[in-house]
């Protein structure tokens, strides 16, 4: 028996769409020899559907899609994820599930039994889990199917969870797993899916073939890397990361073994091919070609522009040097040295002239007061205004530049530097941002050597740096990572030697700027912990803070 | 015995704060000769904590707030709300309790049952559902203790659920039921926990005890309504609405009945007042006092002054009235009335000169190219800019304006008019706010006459109307409706009698200004379904878009 793997780029309900592609998939499949072609978990709605879910328009949608792949399955049998409805009052009225087509038909459906609810997930929001367990049998071979999850609580030693979908499927002696998948992107994720797949053949013995889907949905990103490995737990096939593929493999050789394959998993490559397919993606997506940016010589917006650059071309990708009396000569020319460096139209727009129509227009309110953050803010507000401007003349989309440092200690203007419709390095802290620009620079100057050493500054009054008013990046973000990503208390980060007083402003500073962050545009996921979907905290609170 | 009950407003995460209520409650109950009071769900830390829990200082705090609690139960038995661990590696890490305290320390803990995990509730993502079920003893008394959902499975009824906890508990003979709820408002939410209660009381024939809190968290405004209820079904009494009230009741006179108080739910009453106490706790509980608007003279901001100025007080609102060149006399008029009939503060800054500069700024980019939509943007965000420069330096909270009608449609610009800290009539159709107005208008006018009837325009080109971009108001609401709280489809909106062209445009201009309404204030929730954490879509997607 030949299988294929389709490891694919879907759009959310976009089913005409998602269908047309796996159709010809299953083309590619069957030149390639396949009995069997594989995809992914909800690949007919595309992954994660949210509350698009509760709409039975939508649950119609997802069935026809089915129908429509199930008429394709002849001389070659289909596995696709689905949502399915569950036919009994009892219990959330849909199942998460793994179809079985062949001979133009559905012959056999196995739902997803363990719902991840915890982080970015929030799957039994919808779905009932599956109580029921059966191999499929084709072409004398018997397969258990699995979805994602359900492959993550090996021998039931996930404390989430009490049933092992696996262990209740062995008795029934598969010759090989599949196991349909939505597993998103963070620069760890890799490793730990050969880790969980290995566990499981280690367990069971057999060989699994996982199938992920490859593409960005707006803040989540889908990095392929499906994994074929054989009972000797050896890494037979990984498809390549961010990119769709569709692969086959000869089942004997698989059994048979001891070919390992491997790829590079270097954490900045990750995230800067990452990040560049979110871009991508997010415009692809949404209709759009142009990304729009303000450049102010700093290394925040210069990452962030190259790679925009990277993801929709130099051609696609205008900047604007806003700079204002307060900015540096070098921040202008540092700017522009790198607009010159990837070939990216600038324009300057001075923004002093306007400002000073603000200072005139408030100027009965604020008599006799001193300038302040307000007219720090107005400055930032007016450059978010421009790139507006010129977004909603041109059709382009503005891109945020905040790095998760920042975002989330809130050191940002609302409405202004956090405007934009899309967050690239909001998951990337600073220290990581200096060494995302060294990654982009690895193979020639794109972001000038001064962009990068000198110090951070907002510029927003005379000779400002940004260590005025925040710890030392390196302190700051050893503090936010151990807050953010490892849930730490002041007691364990005093604990681990951070100084009191700097923990609990750091820690009060988080807190009080959710209300910012609450506003600002969905982030590009690349770490355990992001900001957005998966880490939701209160606004008014009153804790740490 | 005398039964308290004690519906109050929590603060999350502030512990300290919270059980000092609790241990004024508990004195007053006291002097009420009560031997038992009663608390809601969660009270230690407020409702929604969010993913506060899954830090174990938190957890700790909860703890040792729980103990504080107990120390003081001497003379009188204390029911708490607090989360609690989950003792065994299996499962979640937590619980989400009810304590039985007397004697000075913790005598019994009934874990919840029934873990919504639907709209705005993620309970599953934190809690493992009780499996065990035991009723308290108490001075000859035996009490059932349920945590708000778990009565809203009435025999196994709901097919979400496949426990009925009271059915767990009644084989151990209780006398009462007290349940500790944080159900949050809608405008027909009252109702249904009133029908909920009686349809218990009617299967179990003893009394119920229901605690509710009453207070603001952002969004959810948990109005109170806490109930006492006789094994005849009548509603023994009712506590008041929106506000904090501690009241004790001999459970003689509640087991024989015959008393039935209730308390008016005019719809727009409610969500008056619901607002009401929503802004003012978002204000209280940030540590702020004073709000800023702009002020149109359209109805939209005059019924959120109005609103804003009965919650903060008229002394602490602020509204600005900002002309441009298209803004026509009757709008000033109006704006100045309304500031007037309310003792309001105003300014009127005209934006035509700032305007101008950005002309001027821009012409280099914009030369050649009409007025369009780009330039009614602007005039918004100059607006939304002066009101945030005007936050900043007086430290008010600025109000967003914006009704539901408009942020489903994204008829509103970001970072213009969609500015602000909460979204106060965000989840109000534009044909309820005409009915809030009337409301607001009931004692005497307060938004002028002219305001309510004259025709909605955004001013922001001549002779603008709403009606030139929006379908009637009426048409528009009524499908909203139906596609956001009610879920409804293209196929069954057209076959209500919608025109499919206008059900097709109004689906798409919802799904495709996902993005607008991302990065948009917290709305205070006062429908079934708002636009917020209960309603949670991708924003990438191909879906009747």
């Amino acid at each position: 028996m030949k299988i294929a793997i389709a490891q694919l780029n879907f759009h959310i309900g976009n089913f005409t769409g998602n269908v047309d592609k796996m159709l010809a998939a299953v083309a590619e499949a069957k030149q390639q020899g396949a009995d069997l072609v594989c995809f992914s978990e909800l690949a007919t709605c595309g992954y994660p559907p949210r509350d698009f879910l509760e709409f039975d328009d939508f649950i119609r949608q997802a069935e026809a899609a089915v129908d429509r792949l199930a008429q394709a399955a002849q001389g070659i049998a289909i596995v696709v994820g689905s949502p399915s409805r569950n036919p009994v009052i009892e219990g959330k009225d849909l199942y998460n599930s793994a179809f079985f087509l062949a001979d133009g038909k559905i012959q056999q459906v196995q739902h997803k039994t363990l719902l991840p609810t915890y982080d970015i997930f929030d799957e039994y929001r919808y779905f009932e889990p599956a109580h029921e367990f059966k191999v499929v049998e084709y072409q004398g071979k018997r397969i258990a199917l699995t979805v994602c999850e359900d492959i993550w609580n090996i021998g039931n030693e996930n404390p989430l969870y009490t049933i092992c979908p696996m262990d209740e499927l062995m008795p029934q002696r598969p010759d090989f797993i599949l196991n349909l998948s939505a597993s998103p992107f963070s620069h760890t994720q890799a490793e730990s899916r050969i880790h969980v797949v290995r566990s499981n053949i280690e367990r069971y013995q057999i060989p699994m073939f996982y199938v992920n889907h490859a593409g960005a949905q707006t803040e989540l990103i889908f990095d392929g890397g499906s994994i074929v490995m054989s009972p000797d737990g050896k890494l037979h096939d990984e498809l390549p990361y961010f990119e769709e593929c569709v692969r086959t493999y000869a089942l004997d050789e698989v059994i048979e073994g001891g070919v390992e394959r491997t790829q590079p998993k270097d954490k900045m490559a990750l995230i800067h091919d990452a990040i560049v397919l979110g871009v991508k993606d997010y415009f692809g997506k949404l209709g759009f070609k142009k990304a729009i940016l303000g450049l102010s010589g700093g290394i925040d917006s210069a990452v962030t522009a190259a790679l925009a650059a990277r993801a929709l071309g130099p051609e696609n990708v205008r900047v604007v040097l806003m700079p204002s009396q307060y900015s540096s000569d070098h921040s202008i020319d540092d700017a522009r040295a790198l607009a010159e460096n990837m070939g990216l139209k600038y324009d300057i727009i001075p923004i002093q002239p306007t400002f000073a129509a603000y200072e005139e227009m408030l100027k009965p309110q604020f008599a006799g007061l001193a300038f302040n953050i307000t007219e720090e803010n107005i400055q930032a507000r007016i450059r978010g205004m421009i790139l507006m401007a010129m977004s909603n003349k041109f059709g382009h989309i503005v891109l945020n530049t905040s790095n998760k440092s920042e975002a989330a200690v809130g050191y940002g203007t609302l409405y202004g530097d956090m405007c934009g419709g899309l967050s690239v390095i909001g998951d990337v802290y600073k220290t990581e941002v200096f060494e995302l620009a060294r990654y982009i620079n690895k193979d020639g100057e794109v972001i000038p050597e001064n962009t990068i050493t000198k110090p951070p500054s907002a510029e927003l009054r005379p000779n400002q740096k940004d260590s005025d008013s925040l710890p030392d990046y390196e302190i700051l973000d050893a503090v936010l990572y151990q807050y953010i990503e490892k849930r730490q208390g002041p007691r364990e980060l005093i604990d681990m030697g951070y100084d009191e007083a700097l923990v609990r402003r750091i820690l009060r500073l988080v807190n009080i700027n959710e209300f910012k962050r609450f506003q600002t545009a969905p982030t590009i996921r690349v770490s355990t912990k992001a900001f957005g979907m998966g880490r939701r905290m209160p606004i008014v609170g009153k804790y740490l803070s």
